[in-house]
């Protein structure tokens, strides 16, 4: 068995990684850009909350995003109806975003032109939890027509994410959604995690949400200057 | 970049992974069992879809599965209930299946006393497509709730497989699915893509492809026994 050796390989590109990531934080604490990623299943609403988000945000904050996925251009087609500059990046067979496709996306936008940037990574439980992009803030979300054991199953994700978001909610009755044992699951995997639930396409929920983003934002300015 | 590097350890580990696998094809053969396996993303219904599929068949055939998951024993409780000896495969972090591990669960197994093995991958789109487990039919599901564009977005997984079977269709209305759209990027990706479209919830569609599963096996013995 190579898996040993593979296991090695794979270590140093994480190490790699991981260098690069904490350039980008520091680059993106420096333009004074808010960075939050999104991981997910595929098909679990990322790209329609992600519309919804920047749309919401439009107004009162200069947004922009980048969207990975194995091929298509559909994400980015979509989130360009919120006329918020979006880039894709193709990861061909790659089943993750790696902070050095960040970098080299990034590379033509002036961050200083940032409040906020979005990074939807590929759709993927598991591939995405290891690789750092720099970001402020990791979700994870997780649509009500999943089930409620997906925590359970997918610890790993659960556990580098910062926060919870539970999409899809119109759904909830026609699936018969036991959001008790939801918040348990995720409770079990990662204690006091915070958690919200909603609705891209009612709205409902994304004030509660989009405020919380804010007053992080605020506060990782608040910390910045500080220091 | 030690990225090089990492592909051509991966392809090695693929190339064993090959030989183990025909190894295990060869033996499903002689065994006369016919092995069908599941591939899809977290949450499209697969275990549900499962226990229906080996509920139905009991009454008439010998069935069996093995089912893949990085944590938690939930997936094989949930299929005991249709009697049928299941065997739970944790992966840990690792995103797919391999030939190994079937190999390795299959040991204390008698594989002349089955008519059917089928084989639940982890919950992952893009992972598992590259290992080969020696299974007769692969079928990739995707439920309505996941969005039409699935294939566009991840070819390879439906390049891989046999058949497409869109699942939970009793939300097909609720979501305003789009079969045509789904049906055509179905085609796009794999041109005459045998497609069953079903509810393992109220059991609509469900006979026929059942009898396509019955029909496949027939066929394979058939042909077993004719070379």
């Amino acid at each position: 068995m190579s898996e040993p050796r593979l296991v090695e390989v794979r270590r140093n590109v994480l190490k790699q990684n991981d260098v690069i990531a904490r350039g980008l934080r520091e680059r993106f604490r420096e333009a004074g850009v808010f960075v939050v990623s999104l991981v997910s299943s595929p098909g679990s609403g990322k790209t329609m909350f992600l519309e919804r988000t920047l749309t919401e945000l439009q107004p009162r904050y200069r947004v922009a995003a980048l969207v990975g996925d194995l091929a298509t251009e559909n994400d980015a087609l979509r989130l360009a109806r919120s006329k918020a500059p979006v880039k894709q990046i193709t990861t061909g067979t790659l089943c993750h975003l790696e902070a050095s496709m960040v970098e080299n996306a990034l590379q033509e936008w002036e961050l200083q032109q940032m409040d906020f940037l979005f990074i939807e990574n590929v759709g993927n439980l598991v591939c995405p939890s290891s690789y750092d992009l720099g970001e402020n803030l990791r979700l994870v979300l997780m649509s009500v027509t999943e089930g409620e054991d997906k925590p359970l199953k997918y610890p790993t994700i659960f556990n580098t994410a910062d926060v919870a978001v539970i999409t899809k909610n119109e759904l909830a009755q026609a699936v018969e959604f036991d959001w008790q044992a939801a918040r348990q699951n995720i409770e079990s995997v990662r204690p006091g995690m915070k958690i919200f639930r909603l609705s891209a396409k009612t709205g409902a929920g994304m004030e509660e949400y989009l405020t919380f983003l804010i007053q992080q934002r605020d506060e990782q300015r608040a910390a910045a200057l500080g220091a």
